[in-house]
């Protein structure tokens, strides 16, 4: 038996309760004959309570402090399970990111990792004991600062610690039994996914599914380390994400793994661009500089008549003051007509491998959505995704017509597949 | 200007009030020119809400992780102070225990510092910052673990930081404004002592005044490092602890410092031991082996008749089970008939350098609590302290006429001298 790396969200050490029955799933795994090495989060709210704090002293709390604060958060939670394990007699040491080897740059508030040195976890390991580290913290490689690494940290860091230490798998345990085919609380039919690969889950994440975040599903493909997301709860099997089917579990054949949606983004148009050389670089040099990250892009051709063209892009919702201040900024250089600015819209992904060799793929998708009434405003498509922005409204609507068109009900006989095997 | 170390407890910074409040202060010492480095403690009842966090998942927590959970408390208040101090225009950085060089020895729950490097300290303040540092807590010097200092400890990392980085004065902010000839509760007449010698505060200390602790008063007398404790709420001069009068404040001439009580601690009797020796050294023995720290011991010469004497001693009530028990155990070797355990005691104390060269001063004092008709039950005596022990209902009475008969009442004219000038 190996390593196995598991990691705790908060909702599962929301409380005294919720610790032990944690600590109690870690001693089985030990029992097992597994060495355990254990990434836990801020109990519950904790983090949400300290942000709350330190808006009472500080309008523009951020950066070093903000870090050094936050980080409380994992250190409590971190020293009641290794309490809580050693109750249960069996030896426990917790570390701090910075005790871990976990070494990030300097962006406070959002560091990302560049070194892993788990000199201590191994050794506490070699000793028999379960590891306990702080989820979401590292330490500066220059300054030697507490930092922390943002939205997803938790996974981030444990998916970094099965790497460097090598484990079979990194378990993700959260409050929801895996990764559905849709969001179940939309499709109440939605089903489990027993399996599915890095790329397809990376697509997911990045159209609006919540379980698993795209940063830390990255890194693990990376790496080659499987992911096996579960729930701390049921202990029932959930989804592994991995390259490779493990072992002998039974692998679902079809090659649609789910529908995502995501109302979280805005929509801004550029309206008549001259379409030449050079006037859309200088849009998203714009956009770029004030720092923000586009979604979907998507340019029609221009009308012939007029030479202009519009230019569509989704962004999220937070970030739609500034771009708009960015972009008006460049009118009179480009020279376009106006900005449209829309934030009523949700998108509607549908993710599988094989589906751009597949055309009945597509097809199904429009088809469903045009039965549904759900009227299509944008249409983006990769290698293993074709993703919709559709009026907000519509989004519940067109995720379960598009649900059940691809068969992916839980009372369908069978996923439809195309394409034969799928893979 | 120098350097200036300010502790601020737990009570100064109990929300987000207390923390601005004392954000404030800490810059105005800034703005006279000072180089500020300031120890807080946890907010309010931070860490006993995190004791009791320990206790819900593990009955015996303690150790190593138990330090990692306190050490959050203080990771919370450093970090909201400095982005208060930030609000306020002032640069200023948070440091842990360990980033700040407070290097100690293995001991989990009660670590003793044996070194501080504050280079990451010195460096901050070279670059114009306050140093924020968190009390309490400090990094084994084999181990890297973080440990903690136990009781008093946040006062304790001020003067060794004061001593560290050669500071002018360490300011002890609490809730009181200063140390008191008596405890203000039990005598309405306490005067605020303005000035006292490290020697009689340590003598005060030890007998039950709650405002600095003993271990903290030794440091500071090692390293000559003056002491002020002062209000963090009123903003008045406080009491001064050091050697030597401070430059020309006035200096109270009367040798009586103040009297102090204390009702945390029991008696033990061991009646009938044989006297001869070894038998005291065998009792005393056995009660070290229990690490049980004794306080007033007192043997009466032997009986001549009977060849035998008794001991008492007093100990903190806590440690009386286990001191019991561990005498037991000695009864045949040693040959004494029994024990007798006393937990209604009181201890009055009387502290102030010169009073064995005054003979008035033993004399006035047990007229003092003969006059208030409090019996006495064992007597010690040091240098520059006279100790009894008598019923702990009799407690508040004694202390009244012992402040009384030395002109300790604020509305007497002046304080009873003896010998003359004092000193």
């Amino acid at each position: 038996m190996g390593l196995v790396v598991q990691k705790y969200g908060g909702s599962s050490v929301a409380d005294a309760e919720g610790i032990k029955r944690v600590a109690k799933r870690i001693v089985d795994a030990k029992k097992n004959g597994h060495q355990v090495v254990v990434v836990v989060s801020a109990m519950g709210d904790t983090t949400d309570e300290l942000i709350d704090l330190a808006g009472q002293v500080s309008p523009i709390p951020a950066g070093r402090e903000f870090d050094m604060l936050l980080t409380a958060g994992e250190r409590i939670s971190m020293a009641l399970l290794a309490m809580a394990i050693k109750n249960l007699g069996h030896e426990a040491q917790s570390f701090t990111g910075s005790q871990a080897g976990v070494i990030t740059d300097s962006v406070h508030n959002k560091a990302r990792i560049i070194d892993v040195t788990p000199g201590r976890i191994r050794t506490a390991l070699d000793e028999g004991n379960i590891a306990i580290v702080a989820g979401f913290q590292g330490v500066s490689q220059d300054k030697k600062d507490i930092t922390t690494l943002g939205r997803g940290g938790s996974d981030t860091t444990a998916v970094a610690l099965a790497a460097a230490l090598d484990a079979e798998v990194c378990e993700i345990y959260t409050d929801v039994d895996g990764v559905f085919t849709a969001d179940p609380r939309v499709v109440k039919k939605a089903r489990k996914i027993d399996w599915i690969s890095f790329g397809d889950m990376l697509e997911l994440a990045s159209s609006g599914s919540k379980v698993l975040l795209h940063r830390c599903v990255e890194y693990a493909r990376r790496y080659n380390i499987p992911i096996h997301v579960r729930s701390s709860f049921s202990g029932l099997q959930g989804t592994w994400v991995s390259n490779e089917p493990q072992g002998d579990r039974k692998v679902e054949q079809a090659i649609i793994s789910g529908v995502a949606h995501d109302t979280s983004e805005a929509k801004i148009t550029v309206v008549g661009v001259p379409d030449k050389p050079g006037e859309a670089a200088a849009i998203f040099r714009a956009v770029a500089d004030a720092q923000i990250n586009l979604d979907m892009i998507v340019q029609n051709v221009s009308a012939a008549a007029t030479g202009l063209t519009d230019i569509s892009f989704t962004l999220p919702k937070a970030e739609g003051r500034k771009a708009i201040d960015a972009l008006e900024k460049t009118k009179a250089g480009v020279g376009f007509d106006s900005l449209r600015y829309d934030d009523q819209i949700a998108k509607i992904s549908l993710v599988g491998a094989g589906m751009k060799t597949n055309p009945g793929v597509t097809a199904t998708f429009f088809e469903a959505l045009t039965d549904a009434g759900v009227n299509i405003e944008l249409i983006s498509t990769s290698e293993i995704r074709i993703s919709v922005v559709t009026r907000a409204e519509d989004v519940n609507e067109a995720v379960r017509a598009v649900h059940t068109a691809f068969g992916l009900d839980s009372d369908s006989d069978e996923a439809v597949v195309y394409g034969g095997t799928g893979r």
